[in-house]
Formats: C-alpha cells, structure tokens, sequence
C-alpha cells in the first residue's frame, strides 16, 4: 500500500492526511492479528518491526489522537483497535462483491482476511455459465446479469475483481454504471473509470521487485 | 507497496532513495501491461492515471535517469521498460519457491505477474503428503522435508508463503536457516526474522479500509 495510492475529491476539516490513514491501517491490521494470537500489550517497538514504521512515527501518530504506551508495557491491544477503528470510521460492515471464481476468487472467499476487518463478501460472480449456480463457501455463484440489481438489493460499494486481465475493464464499466464506488483490482488491466471511483491495483510483482532492488544493492 | 515496507541493512552510494525504487517498480509494472496492451508511447498523464502518482513528480523521476518525453507524443515504452528494469538491476531472472498449494498458491502458479518480471516459480511445497507428487502447472509438489537441498539446488531467494497463519512462522524459522534472504507473506502472521531477511506481507484488507476510509469521509 501507498501513501500516493488513492486519489482524494472531496475534502473535510477532520481528514487525516493519506500518509496517516495509510499508517493507522497497517497498525490495525497487525494488531487485529496479535488480537488474535492472544496478544494484550504490544510495544512500539513490536509494531515496528510488524510494520516497518520507525517507532517514533509510531508513537507520534498515536499520541496524536491521545494513546500513550506504558514505559515498560506498552499499548492496550483492545483499546488501540477500537480507537483506530472509529477514526478510520471502519466499525461498520461492508458488503463486497466478489468477481471470478477460479482459484484466487476462491482463495479469497475462504480467507479471514477481509471478514477481520468488517468486510463481507455477500455475492460472487462468474461469467462461466457452467460455474454459475455451484456453491462457493456459503454463496451460490451468480451470473453477471445479474450484477446491477444485487449491487443494489446487497448495498455493495467494493467489487473485488479476481477475472482475467481482458475480462477486467468491461466489468469495471458495467460496475461504475451499477453504482459501486471502490474496485480492487487483482488483474493486471489498467482500468479507465471516473474521477469519483477508485481503484486499487494489486500488483504483488512490484513489491517484489521492490523488496528485491534492496537486497541486492 | 509502501515506501517504509523495506528495512535496508546495507547501503551504497548509487542506491535510489526507498520513494524512488517504489515508484520506479510501480512505473515498470504499469509499462510493462502497456506494451502487452501494445502501446508503443505513453504520456505522463497516463502514467499518473494508472499509478496515482502525479505527473510533476512523474516526469522528475524519469527525467532523473535521462528521459523526457516528447511533447504531444510521450515516453517511449520499450526504452523506459528497460531502463528501469536496468537501474533497478531486475533485468534477470529471480527463482522463487512457493509454499501452500491451495487455492492462493495455485493461482499465484498459474498467474503472469510474477513472470512478467523475470520472477520463476521453480518449486512448489505443500505440507500435506497427499497434494506431495501432484501436479500444479508444471511443478510437481514437494515435500516440505525437501526444502534445504531444493534451495541450495535451485538457487532461491525469494519465499512466497500461501500457507495458512499457524503454519508461517515454523515454515520462516526452516526458510531462513536453508539461506532464503526475502519472503512474501500471504498470511496474516507476524513473522520474525532476523535483520538480514526482508518480510514483506501482502495484507489486501489494508489496502481496502484506506480507500475505504476516503469513499467515507
């Protein structure tokens, strides 16, 4: 993830800048998984090094909304998660629409990882007639046909693309017209849309060639 | 991918600055899907489109390494596709061993992205002898017991982890004693590793709350 990654339209007296609310992110996710592991304090210095932050950025963006570790202790796990949730205002839940269900659309509909943070998939789509009607997880696989009327019966604003690099603008079109305002794309398609959606590229080649350039220098 | 995700040991007087090489493998990711999509030239503005990182800052970087494009014309993107692979000295090729062969480690076998960029999914282990001596593509899978010689034998650097949580951190444990220098985590575990090995976790739900957080506010 990117401090450059989303563009912003519309702006507001109380917004974090992009650098913070993408820091205060990786934050919550680490520490919804040391929730998990059992974990009741972490240092800053643990969050450091899940992260990769300096810690003092790190204490300074939460001392900023008014959480200070114990010397010694650390922060609240509990506490931290709660109060990072309200101000990323992610408490509530989210219904995604899930397109393509070939190994990744799968992958990703049994995998905790969006369910951990309020994200539901609560439809999934293919356009294969013969992968339409077959269950994946809890859902049903729809066709696409069907896409308009259940973004708008399952108030759906993510559509997470998990289709074939040809397959992804068209879709992206037909979803910027059915409503959706976020699209997560695992595809390698450049998407077109309008300045009011956004899109996510997830490219895991970057950050390896990235990682890599580092390691080898 | 963030600019703070890497943790560099080493150091020397021609690195790039950790902003620079982001943006760098974010520009030749996005180039390199152009020239599969056929262009031949492509403008800042596009780059800026596809990468959200403005335009200014966009023709600075390449301007920093000697190209400028031409006006009304734009870059051209076989030479700036080489140049960058040339300056981030990923012009080789990069082997990589992929453990977990479910739905995330099967679809990461059977996706160009990291082909694209000179990286080779030369072996594939699963920790369940039923799925050992099945095939994935065109790898036969192996048994986790096989991991030292294999990568000694196939010259890895790179670990890509589709394993499930409880699993990483064992597999990290084995992976750095066999020599393994980077590894790319698709769980949600907090692996430790010592300084000299770079983590990088993929976490989509991150990526998503933050955009999340500005279609909110």
């Amino acid at each position: 993830m990117s401090v450059g990654d989303v563009t912003t339209t519309n702006g507001g007296p109380e917004r974090l800048s992009l650098g913070v609310a993408a820091r205060l992110a990786r934050y919550l996710q680490v520490l919804t998984q040391a929730k998990k592991e059992g974990k009741e304090t972490v240092s800053s210095q643990e969050l450091s090094e899940w992260t990769h932050v300096n810690s003092t950025q790190i204490r300074r963006d939460l001392s900023g909304f008014g959480k200070f570790g114990k010397r010694g202790v650390g922060y609240n796990v509990d506490s931290l998660v709660s109060q990072i949730r309200k101000i990323l205002r992610t408490a509530g839940q989210h219904n995604i629409a899930l397109f393509g269900a070939g190994h990744l659309g799968k992958a990703i509909a049994s995998s905790d990882i969006f369910a951990d943070h309020g994200f539901r998939v609560v439809a999934i789509f293919d356009a294969n007639p013969k992968k339409v009607g077959t269950k994946v997880g809890q859902q049903t696989v729809r066709a696409v046909d069907d896409l308009r009327q259940t973004v708008l019966d399952e108030d759906i604003v993510v559509a997470v693309l998990a289709v074939p690099t040809t397959a992804a603008q068209p879709l992206a079109d037909e979803l910027v017209d059915a409503g959706v305002k976020i699209i997560f794309n695992y595809s390698e398609a450049l998407l077109q849309v309008p300045p009011e959606v956004t899109v996510h590229t997830s490219s895991p080649a970057v950050d390896l060639l990235y990682a890599l350039y580092f390691y080898l220098t």
